[in-house]
């Protein structure tokens, strides 16, 4: 059962807000979904977009500027929220970068936020199963996402290979395992033992990965996060290692936020729409 | 003597933000400028846009996703706050249309308003002024605005033959001394009489204009406060009566929000390049 929440015109096409009851997480999730005006007549593509820390699934639809190309590429974007959210959770509130407005899209170990964390589940089985059943759209994904979106973009595409026609990413924590945002993480979520760690790690998914989808990865050069937190460089030399096809493109002068994603997400778009066609 | 807040890139050029301490309104002032990359190497031309009730400087930056147009047609965009901040006047926090936040483009008479209220001097007279003196512009100015900012832009415009190249608005509140918000609003800063409302009113001041500049207007026929606030069929009716040029175009299926405003920016941003070169 979907709660339409708000259905907004935009560039011809429609932005629908549900709220709906999500087994993965075992409360209620709220997404948004843009339907470009080409839906009104056939079924098109959707691009998951991940948003970052403290986002929830506006940022992207107010800030990014994404829809007059997807009007014009007929591209659906669905963007989820980044925690389950309702619980109250020893720590869940208390900082920007773990619990509420954090999961970090990986499935959560440790009690008690093992009952719930499990945006993993979420945005790559439940979300695509709902959108797919409930939307004017085909079974062709993409995904993409912005810093520790960027990240769930990446792990979600090298852990499920098939599901994905392409990836792409804004300013990705590359590293999780080997940076502070992802050490706070992890340990709140995975435990201590880092070993479990590495299958939530783009960086250490890409020796193994069966799949070589190319990877997009567009990077502020003036992010003030890229030293101590994003540090692409890890990413970069195990695709070199790995011979993984990536595409790093360091853009001067650039920061991590929207208007930085605003500057480069047509032609993410247009990446994604020329694999989904 | 102007702070800068904050410099970010955006689409090649940069959005500055920048507080000031402005004689109009007695007060420190906060406002943005987008310079797109010809900034760089050459004057360019100024698109002055003024925002709707609760705005700050930063609604149309972050939401009306106007920079990569403007980037491309070489535009510089200012972006005003939407009233004076830091005083603490009876009534003046208290309601989201009047006092702060609710400007209105207009010089108040009434005390205490009277004191510092005056964002009509600001925005026609200090701001240009102060970005002229500052930045690598030209002397070529064009205005819009949203709502509240719609009505500012008609007002400033049809008050300043010469002073603009051209004029546009969406959803504005094109005759304020007939509707809820104006009739709020002018009460309070600037009295009972009404007579002396009518300066301040767009469709009033269509019949004296001194300079027939086109008027641009989108309004969406899905807006809440089409029928109550907006009522542009007054506008369009003066314009006639008075063969004053007017394009008023309604569209089907689109609300109040900046998802409509991001839909048509472009054409707005053309139409006012086009009378800027």
């Amino acid at each position: 059962m979907m709660e339409l929440l708000s259905s907004t015109k935009s560039f011809g096409g429609w932005l629908k807000r549900y709220r709906h009851e999500s087994l993965s997480v075992r409360g209620e999730m709220t997404f948004a979904i843009y339907l470009p005006p080409q839906a009104e007549t056939q079924k098109v593509p959707v691009l998951y977009w991940l948003s970052g820390l403290t986002c929830t699934d506006e940022n992207f639809t107010q800030k990014a500027g994404a829809f007059r190309k997807a009007a014009e590429l007929g591209l659906a974007i669905v963007c989820p929220d980044t925690s389950p959210r309702g619980t109250d959770y020893p720590e869940e509130h208390e900082s920007y970068d773990f619990g509420s407005g954090a999961g970090f899209y990986i499935n959560a170990t440790v009690a008690p936020y093992s009952n719930t964390y499990h945006m993993y589940d979420y945005v790559v089985q439940e979300l695509p199963h709902l959108v797919e059943t409930h939307f004017p759209v085909t079974d062709k994904r993409s995904i993409s996402g912005h810093s520790m979106g960027g990240h769930g973009a990446l792990i979600c595409s090298l852990k499920n290979p098939g599901k994905y026609q392409s990836v792409s990413a804004f300013s990705p924590i590359v590293n999780p395992t080997q940076c502070p945002w992802g050490e706070k993480a992890f340990s709140g979520y995975l435990g201590e033992d880092r070993a479990g760690w590495k299958e939530w790690d783009a960086t250490c998914l890409i020796e193994q990965a069966e799949e070589r989808l190319p990877l997009l990865i567009d990077q502020g050069e003036a992010d003030n996060f890229l030293e101590e937190q994003l540090k692409p460089e890890a990413l970069e030399a195990a695709c070199e290692k790995a011979g993984h096809p990536i595409t790093l493109r360091r853009q001067p002068g650039y920061d991590h936020s929207y208007f930085f994603i605003a500057s480069f997400i047509d032609e993410h778009l247009e990446f994604h729409s020329k694999a989904l066609s």
